[in-house]
Formats: structure tokens, sequence, C-alpha cells
């Protein structure tokens, strides 16, 4: 059975389930910070998915780059799956802005994260909520 | 018509195409490092790509990896599309290794690359040529 990392599950807040990945928020103002996780067990890799959870898994991620771009304002975004650390296989999906702490460098690692008020959270929650109503469930 | 950018030109050597991207070698010995670069104009994100040519750029980028681990010894294959320096789509793919320089963190703009000798070029290209084989073309 699929089981959220501890680690990620410290480090962010649920905001969803796509049919294949779970959407957590990044708990960090700093960037618009988003990561997809497929749903599947012992997985590290992406060439590991079969190619059905691959297509599907990537076009989560057009889906929510997309709905960044609208969301909120950014230069770049940047798409990575690291797993260096959190070796359970999760995509990162950061916006990133021309003044923001680490540009043009990467940010993993770089700065303690500035944790989201809960308020904040909240309206990010309710956005998604609207936005990608249809594509998200739980 | 699409055209490689300068800078990642001269940081890599081709190793061909795939339908989809170019298949280029960092000329850093340090990590086993190839970046695929979608051969579409002006395009600086996954999400700008049509469905079809996401597909196909991803089913490459598994292709690489699944390739990469075969032929390299090494712990976690990190894959990242930044473009914050270089803003032309390219999507990295790297070989990490727990006593790399840099593990766990990320690699990119931290140390100054190791070329590769002529001969460990052409070492890498030959093998690319035969394991690759129906695949690359260029």
């Amino acid at each position: 059975m699929f089981q959220l990392d501890e680690r990620l599950q410290n480090d962010t807040i649920v905001m969803g389930d796509f049919s294949m990945s779970r959407l957590l928020l990044m708990n960090d103002s700093t960037y618009p910070w988003f990561i997809l996780v497929p749903r599947r067990k012992d997985v590290t890799e992406v060439y590991q998915l079969d190619e059905q959870d691959q297509q599907e898994l990537w076009q989560e991620s057009a889906l929510l780059g997309r709905w960044m771009s609208s969301a909120f304002e950014f230069a770049k975004l940047n798409i990575g799956a690291l797993g260096n650390v959190v070796s359970q296989l999760h995509i990162h999906h950061v916006g990133r802005r021309h003044n923001d702490p680490c540009w043009p460098g990467p940010m993993w690692g770089q700065h303690p994260p500035k944790p989201y008020a809960p308020e904040e959270i909240e309206k990010i929650k309710q956005q998604i909520s609207i936005d990608l109503a249809g594509f998200l469930g739980g």
C-alpha cells in the first residue's frame, strides 16, 4: 500500500490526490513550491513506473505547472526529481523569481523554510479546490 | 528552426538525436550527466509542448534513465528541468553517487566541471551507438 514518506509528510501539507499522484504544498512560503508523489509502493525512479503511470504522472505535472503559472507570479518553473535524501519518488515543482534568495541557483537545502500562516494555507487550498476541481479528489 | 542554445553547446557534446530531443553529454566527468533538449523552437517550459511532444520527451527520458542505470554505477538518478540560466527547455539526467562532491545536495553550479579526455568521450559515444541503436539518429 502507498504510504507517504515521513519526512515529506512533516515538510508539506496535503492538497489532495490526482488520479496518479498526491499533491503536496511545501511548507515554505519563500516559493510557490508543490510536490507530486506517485501513489505507488517502493518506487524511487521515474523509469520504474510502468508506461501508463509515467504518462499520467507527467500529465499531472503539466497540469500542475500550467496552474502554478496562472495562480502565482514567477519567472521560471523548476521541475526536479532528485530523491538523494528522501528516496520515495517525488517531483518538485517550484516557481522561481529573479528576486528569490537562491536565484538563479537551485533552492534545495539552501535556506531554512519560512512556514506558511494557517490562513495562507487555507487560501491556497481553496484556490486549488476551485481551479483544479475535477482533477483532484482526496 | 530548432537551434541549440550557445551555452549548452559549449558545455556539452552532442551524442545524437532521439525522435523528439537532442541527447547531450555534459562535459563534466564528475558525474554521468546527460541532457535532453526537445528539438522545438522557443520552448522554455515542459507544459508549453503539446501533449504528444511531452509524451515522447518523457519516454526518451525514461529510456535514457534506464540506460544510464545499466551503463554507469550510481545510487540515484537526478532529473531536473530548471532553466534559470539557460532558458531553452532542457532536462538534466545526472547519476549521483554517495561519494560525489555534492552528495546529497544538488550539483548545479557547485563545482567547476572536469572535462573528459577525448578518448573517454569516444568510448561513451560508442557505447551509446551500440546500446541505443534504433532510437538515435543524428
